[in-house]
């Protein structure tokens, strides 16, 4: 999926609206336990229920690895499920990898061209020659952590040097690197007061958005100084949408959370 | 494992070396291709013949995720095979993970408990709340990325920021991190140069140290600067030894590889 058509979905749906699909089988409905599949039935029902709010979803690989071979499976079937059913929707596949390039080359193999994900996270430590192989891969986007949405982002990330934090040199030096067109951003909403200067390095490119509700970022901040003239946001939501409610109505209640923030998002785009 | 016994293991073996389980099945022999699970078989062969001569493994996660399910099926049954049959050997997931606190926690259960790795690879830029689950695991080892050895690490890695490079505040800080008695480094090879103002920072703790070999980093350079009383070192090799040959003899082939390496490391620890 190209950048254009991402934003001819968000135009179209009213929603920048991204779901973090981050199952734990300690939260998810008790009845769910008896499937062949929990974690897999759980995401299809929450797709199902949520697929016309949002234009994204993004499982964090973490909570699949976390249930082994099984947990694999799940992470299988969900971006099947998504790529045959609803080829519309941006899939984000939360890694945040990064290794030297022939490592890397292998990760992005596995993640954008033999499970087909639009896009993956990764982390910018390594530099240059550990995302590159990921930009190389037609068509896909590199989503690059440059200000992350938890505390531990104050220890190196918003370090200064040379007159710059960190973060603002990962974005400005990942602009000159092979293939920077298909290079997308995370930054916190925990942040959103650092993203009139993030705007001013990296204008035009998409920020993936972690930290609105569990984390206590706010969707109002996050747009008066992130948004761009292509809308250039993707607002996570995890916990806060796909656990609003643990009994039988879970997906009817994971849609009502959807539809809420929705409806935030079409009033900022409408305004 | 503790540190103490990797270092009697050290001492015992006369060896430093880490053997890195890069798997890949263009590289492997022809003849194993029909095995059911040639990655496995594989490892196991390089294993018989290498155990002896290597204190640690580490496969890279990557080369695994690569092949999918299988793939992972191949990863688990490696560590339950050096975890049964050479509890000597200390395992290093090489996974470069790091999230936020909940995240880290499951890729900390995934790797460290549920797969029984003694140590796992993790990427700083995230900072504490990213590291310290992984460092809460009683008996685990927790491997930071420090000063890596592609070149992409001069990206960051060694930009200055008050006065410090980035790499040294990141093995300052996390030295007051909880359980940070828990941590090693990754330091490259070839960044040999840098390891005697490394060690004025962390004087005892062991480091991990890839890029001999294929990347052109020295032995003698890495222990001239870099060992301390303790050994403190575990040399990685992977490219140069298990693939060695792509014949038959590919395990004896391997090992020899492995005997010349142990062998250097044996004048440098009688010297």
């Amino acid at each position: 999926m190209t950048t254009q058509q991402l934003t001819q979905q968000i135009k179209k749906k009213n929603s920048f609206l991204c779901i973090g699909l981050d199952v734990d089988l300690n939260k998810i409905p008790k009845h769910l336990l008896l499937d062949e599949d929990p974690i897999f039935a759980f995401n299809k029902a929450i797709i199902d229920a949520t697929h016309h709010l949002c234009v994204a979803y993004k499982p964090n690989t973490a909570f699949y690895e976390a249930y082994g071979l099984k947990g694999w499976q799940s992470l299988e079937k969900t971006i099947h499920y998504l790529n045959k059913n609803h080829p519309e929707i941006f899939t984000i596949a939360d890694a945040k990898r990064g290794d030297i390039g022939n490592t890397s080359s292998r990760y992005a193999k596995a993640f954008l061209e033999d499970l087909g994900f639009d896009s993956i996270t990764v982390a910018p430590y390594m530099g240059k020659d550990s995302v590159e192989p990921f930009l190389a891969i037609k068509n896909k986007h590199t989503i690059l952590l440059a200000l992350t949405s938890n505390e531990g982002a104050f220890d190196f990330q918003t370090k200064f040097m040379d007159g710059k934090a960190l973060y603002m040199h990962v974005l400005q030096t990942s602009k000159s690197w092979k293939h920077s067109e298909n290079l997308m951003y995370v930054v916190g909403a925990t942040k959103a007061e650092y993203l009139t200067e993030i705007r001013k390095i990296i204008p035009d490119s998409f920020l993936l958005v972690p930290g609105i509700g569990a984390q206590g970022g706010s969707l109002e901040e996050v747009c008066k100084y992130g948004m761009n003239a292509n809308v250039g946001l993707l607002v996570n939501s995890s916990r806060g949408i796909i656990y609003a409610s643990d009994k039988l109505d879970f997906a009817e209640a994971a849609a009502h959370q959807a539809k809420a923030l929705q409806k935030q998002m079409q009033a900022i785009l409408n305004y």
